[in-house]
């Protein structure tokens, strides 16, 4: 069955659990770990919710997704293709997404997030989903307008990395089948993107295995695995939802 | 005067302190907050050196240096052009940098690295050096048959982020002038590169000005100035060292 596990403030102090309809059981210790229920049980509106992860990389795919592949005149890829998303871009869910200093075209990118549990170096596909610990939503905020203005070098480290820009929650999920996903985005309460995981090139299993080749995966990484069709601008003042069925509703702010 | 932070096990446990000499004059506390001499002093050949940061992360400069620029038929860009190294690439003075299990040309890129010793946020030019701690050496090890075999992607954050592909140090000399300093590399004893700082399109305070303006740096963060001319291939065996006067020489070797 599965499990949704929450990280929140209470009262200004870090804690997480299981949320189980609108309450928290508390729990201790390490939450990749052997995480023990402390007895206490919490009403999710008296906590402040922060993202379920602080991960140590987070890993974006670019071109993982057949149909926008197709609006895009390109083709599948020989190997997953992929940037880092930097710290600083890290963010919570309820919270502000800051407009850039940087005057330009600001877009969301809904997304799956794969969150690493156990040390993962050139694991096997088979052998990869036992690596994972669970899903979330993420938005991959994307200053467009900056991307491709060097005909040297495409920015992508840099258009998706500035503060806030990576929205990371409502709460990380176990035992979930990525393919039976769908990825939605609203954008000011209107759906804007629609997709389903089963449409991905490489799967969260190959993902997981392929990229566990290159780099070591660590405990709370975090892979998030490209959008698709549907990608579209913010406006200050706009309201941006991710919704995956069986994970919840990351929710957020443009300001 | 220029001070050289060094970070150690000692038995297995970390410190830090001032390398003087071949003497280390342990400290305890923030090593960017305010550090207090803890009056015991150590043997640098008793204790195990360690890379003198752990970055919450690092930013790697393309297209830095005029040299470089001119023979790639390249141009000063009209803003710093940069990636991030992943953190399970970050590696210690004197280990081994693995042989990543892809296959191909490997290269040694020996490269001057500012460290973050306070929050910096949109500053200014003429208050930037402020916000730096100090400089280390770095070797930004880059997998060259990997970055442009896919045409539609260039794959910077893949090609350098193999494990064990920076490391780090050996110290934080503070107080430097940049602009003075020379990086030279040496492959198996031969000197392979030697170029000046003052050879950068843009300065240390000029990369920490512009850079804040995107992302806010945090204390222990790196940024790595890119390199220049003279950049090689390492073959499994070779020993590598990156050597700047006023901070000292990083080796390592690979494997």
């Amino acid at each position: 069955m599965s499990k949704r596990w929450i990280r929140f403030l209470d009262g200004g102090e870090p804690g997480f659990g299981l949320l189980e309809g609108d309450q928290i059981r508390v729990h201790h210790g390490d939450m990749f770990g052997s995480p023990r229920p402390s007895g206490q049980t919490l009403s999710l509106g008296a906590v402040a919710i922060r993202r379920p992860v602080e991960p140590g990389k987070v890993i974006a795919l670019w071109n993982n997704f057949a149909q926008l592949s197709t609006k895009l005149n390109l083709t599948k890829p020989l190997e997953p293709l992929y940037l880092l998303k930097s710290p600083n871009s890290f963010n919570d869910p309820g919270a502000v997404i800051p407009r850039p200093r940087a005057e330009g075209k600001v877009v969301f990118e809904g997304e799956l997030g794969v969150v690493i549990g156990k040390t993962a170096a050139a694991v096997s596909v088979d052998d990869a989903m036992s690596h994972v610990f669970g899903l979330t939503c993420v938005n991959d905020v994307t200053h467009a307008d900056i991307l491709f203005r060097d005909p040297t070098f495409a920015q992508w480290v840099r258009s998706k990395g500035f503060d806030g820009f990576l929205p990371i929650g409502p709460v990380i999920a176990t035992d979930l089948h990525p393919e039976d996903l769908v990825v939605k985005t609203l954008l000011n309460a209107e759906v804007r993107q629609s997709f389903p995981i089963s449409d991905m090139h490489f799967s969260v299993a190959e993902l997981v295995s392929l990229i566990s080749n290159d780099m070591t995966l660590y405990p709370g990484d975090l892979i998030i695995c490209g959008t698709s069709v549907g990608v579209g601008s913010m406006k200050p003042g706009s309201s941006i939802e991710i919704h995956i069925e069986g994970i919840g509703t990351l929710s957020n702010t443009f300001e």
